[in-house]
């Protein structure tokens, strides 16, 4: 009965994985690398035998696993956490991320690795492990220290810039070819894609949640929770990206939910489950004998993970402002890899475009990393005093002397305040354009299919094309709108900064006024020219697209206040659900 | 990829159920029967086409909803909860089964189908739904009331006597017949596989799942639990019974730890997770063609279980004591089939022994009863007084006396705390005797593998039988010797009461000593003959019997006091774990 040798390899897994995990707890190491070892253990390549006889549905089960670790990362990310994230964060993980992409490439071809698998390596090599350093921290009580909020705040920023690096890595791996416009035109894609998807997404899965969670039963809630996470990552499958990529985003969308913290008590123990069986199913593919066969790259990678993110993520950390000690702790405490270099590997295997040795090339490093970190983490303040010794005096003082100068130019009061105003413009306004090019990429998208349903009325295929391109431009009205008007405040903001009456004496009004009303007018254009080439398959002929803005023009000019109301009343839907959960978050 | 259109069956399923489940949540209806509903939405035999590419892994991990199912329902119930059970319980819920075991099966002959499906049919009407009827009461806001109390005491004894016909069903579809001799050995062997069970369990269990509590890792309690409910599980199937029984008992084991709330908590959501598969499931397999072809039997059946459950159960309430009213509200209270009628279908469907019909007239006769339930609770009071005025009032005054009758011969004060004692000496009697018969059974079980292993020392298969026993017999003294001084102090109770001065005369004390002296060796005589019956396969030759028994005379003579401690010892840790939970309990 093929039930029974399911639920004996459960057995075994969850036996062996219990036992192993509570002897690892006791030897104070994390419970993961219990789980691997586990994995290994029952596994097809050491003594006795194989225990598992399922195989395939145990590796179907550690996808569902997959899917619940970046769904519960995608919950514990928020965009509030994002935006709080400081300078450094972005310089060290930005830093961290090409220069170990960059070092584990070379590594590769060193060793004589096809592109891919050196590619692949580099990826791996480049995201550091938060379920390991939350632990370790958390062992050694130092989670509320300052160098371990900078190091929080680098995970977060690795979150994001990782699932851009699965996409990536799909797209390439499709492809077969490395070109620099096609990685531009991948982030761009993508970067639509999540900023349409978080929008929306904000706008109506909080509500839903909202709308469960009223009829008190947690069953509902976990039914409704789990058939939107699956649910996404299927859409995004059929996107083409990975379903990674869809649990984090649709994670990332529940956090901002106010039954958040529901939410995560429920999907806790289904994550445990699938995780520890992902976690397993990683120690089940290792075979010591590619183990020594590769102890050589094992070394190598495991030495260019330690130095090179120490150095990479420190040097981040030290050019964003940080002292050289707090700089030191936060490299030390990235030093590792784990579950993101997992699901890079496993999507390598997944993908049929990387060699097999390079998944358990991975799980060893990662194992051997983690090991290291408590002792890196305690290792760094004493490092960081004998540096302080051995570091010629006058080389100190410079290092020092570039802190305070940092400290110097960063804007203070006012300018800060102003900074922060046209930070917050230029993000609205990148938002509407972002919501106005994915309207007019689906209507592209999907020309085929309306135009079949529209040959019933309209014959001629140009005269359908204008009808779809004009309703894009019709839906896009109210963002179109928002946009220019927040340009228009930019831009009278800048005029008033940068055209002081001393410079254009009786002028200075009119000059202003030219300014602020032609910098949003050529917006506009750059951006309507733009949306004309992203739209090319469906722009209409040019007399067509003459009545279309025509007939758009006299609509913004009825519609003016009713469109700014519509506009203004989803903006309001999301700020409430953005501001509403900022009480109830942890 | 394999993985991809699994993740696509859990979307559709999970999507399609929580539309589903708020619809009927909306509608007022159990939530169980949304799940159904959805399973039919989105089955092969409903338009426009099947939504489930991989039927397989969903029927599996539907497996697993069943073992989630059955070892929550065993985290519910309790042994203390099983005692405190009253008389009303015990035999409405006996009359219950044994009724409408032979009411299905009368029905299925009827209808002219096999003698399995009948029997199987009789089976699936026995037991009533624990689920149905809390949320049904929970609706109804009547969860306090006494008959309510009522009702909760029949669906725990339900579930014990359900998880025995699971039991005595696998039995008879494999060997293919019911002999009474059968059914009498299989219910002892069940029964003794029971009480070794709990007894080594709750020994067991909560110390080691409060060892794991003590890391204050959700992650590890939950893994040591899926471990010990899996690995129970496959040991009851190694042992030939169904995993049903298995999750049951492992979930009533774990009922007595200290954690217990901490455990409900966790498994929770995984529970509603595969539950739900489980239920979508069986919705897949309705198909509508069947259900018309069996539209009559249907109507029966329905008719059967309500009038059948209506009058077993409420004839047993009053037989029991309780007045009209209430008998009658218990017994409609239980009218339906739900989640153990579903669990005893896919037995049927797993072993091969039923038609393809009887699954699906099944869940529609459940739906139907589901739906009747809510209403057939609020029909039980107009109803009792309707019946009130109809039934002849010289009627009505003898079953009124016939409960003044038995509450008048119930015993009082003295007396019902003597036949408390005597309850309690007979169960521990009982308990200790199941273990010594248990270890005999093991002795005989693994007697060829033990021998193999002896053979390197004594060659000769008789002496290899009588160490065998030997050892058995030393293994089982302290339990042995403990029988024997409760079944002593048991004769001088009952030569206290028994012998009376006014009938023995001067003779009181001499003649109370006898008795008190031959009860127990009596009783221990037979148990011995019984024993070499039951442990026949290993029994040695009538020498090498008397010598072990010499030896163990010997033993028991020297270590009398240490074996009545280290029995003390066990008894005490058990009575603890009990005990200490009682505070901890809901």
């Amino acid at each position: 009965m093929h039930a029974i040798s399911f639920i004996q390899d459960l057995a075994v897994i969850m036996l062996v994985a219990g036992v192993v995990t509570i002897l690892f707890h006791r030897l104070k190491q994390p419970v993961v690398l219990g789980y691997i070892v586990a994995g290994f253990i029952i596994g097809p390549h050491t003594p006795p035998f194989g225990l598992i006889h399922d195989e395939d549905t145990i590796k179907t089960l550690a996808e569902l696993g997959v899917i619940f670790l970046m769904f519960c990362l995608g919950l514990e990310f928020s965009l509030r956490k994002l935006f709080k994230v400081g300078a450094t964060a972005f310089i060290a993980a930005f830093l961290e991320i090409v220069l170990m992409i960059w070092i584990g490439f070379e590594i590769g071809r060193w060793f004589g690795w096809n592109t891919m698998d050196s590619l692949f390596l580099g990826a791996i090599l480049a995201i550091s492990s938060t379920t390991i350093i939350v632990k370790a921290l958390n062992d050694l009580k130092m989670k509320n220290e300052r160098f371990a909020q900078l190091i929080f705040g680098v995970l977060i920023v690795e979150d994001i810039l990782g699932i851009g690096i699965i996409a990536l890595l799909s797209g390439i791996a499709v492809s077969g070819s490395v070109s620099s416009g096609e990685v531009f035109s991948t982030v761009g894609k993508l970067s639509l894609f999540m900023i349409v998807a978080l929008v929306i997404g904000i706008l109506l899965v909080p509500r839903l949640l909202a709308y469960v969670a009223k009829f008190e039963s947690n069953e509902m809630l976990l039914i409704t929770v789990l058939g939107l996470c699956f649910g996404f990552c299927l859409l995004v499958v059929k996107l083409e990206y990975s379903m990674v990529l869809g649990a984090f985003l649709i994670g990332a969308i529940m956090a901002e939910s106010r039954q958040l913290l529901k939410i995560e008590r429920l999907i806790e123990p289904v994550r445990d489950l699938f995780s520890a069986i992902f976690f397993v199913a990683i120690g089940l593919m290792i075979d010591p004998s590619i183990l020594v066969e590769y102890a050589w790259p094992i070394v190598v990678i495991t030495l260019a993970v330690v130095l090179g993110k120490m150095l990479s993520c420190g040097m981040g950390a030290f050019i964003a402002g940080n002292d050289g000690r707090t700089s030191l702790r936060v490299g030390m405490g990235l030093s590792q890899i784990g579950e993101f270099s997992f699901i890079i590997a496993a999507l390598g295997v997944t993908l049929q475009v990387t060699s097999d040795f390079l998944y358990p090339v991975a799980v060893a490093v990662s194992a051997i990393t983690t090991l290291l970190t408590p002792y890196l983490i305690r290792a760094a303040d004493p490092l960081s005093i004998r540096l302080g010794k051995v570091v010629p005096s006058r080389v100190a003082r410079v290092l020092s002397l570039y802190g305070e100068w940092l400290r110097s130019i960063q804007p203070q009061g006012e300018g800060a305040m102003l900074a922060a105003m046209i930070r917050r413009i230029l993000l609205q306004v990148g938002v509407n354009l972002a919501l106005v090019i994915a309207i007019f990429f689906s209507g592209g998208y999907f020309a085929g299919r309306i135009g079949s349903w529209l040959s019933e009325w309209v014959a001629d295929a140009g005269q359908q094309k204008a009808l779809i391109w004009g309703a894009a431009l019709l839906l896009s009205l109210p963002f179109l709108i928002a946009a220019y008007r927040k340009l228009k405040a930019l831009s009278m903001l800048l005029a008033e900064m940068g055209v002081k009456p001393e410079m254009a004496g009786r002028h200075t009004q009119r000059v202003r006024r030219v300014i602020a009303e032609v910098i949003p007018l050529l917006s506009l254009l750059v951006i309507f020219l733009l949306l004309s080439a992203l739209s090319a398959s469906i722009l209409p002929t040019s007399e067509l697209l003459l009545v279309i803005v025509v007939v758009a023009a006299v609509v913004v000019a009825l519609l003016w206040r009713w469109l700014i109301r519509v506009h203004t009343r989803m903006q309001v839907a999301l700020l409430e659900t953005l501001e509403n959960n900022r009480d109830h978050s942890h």
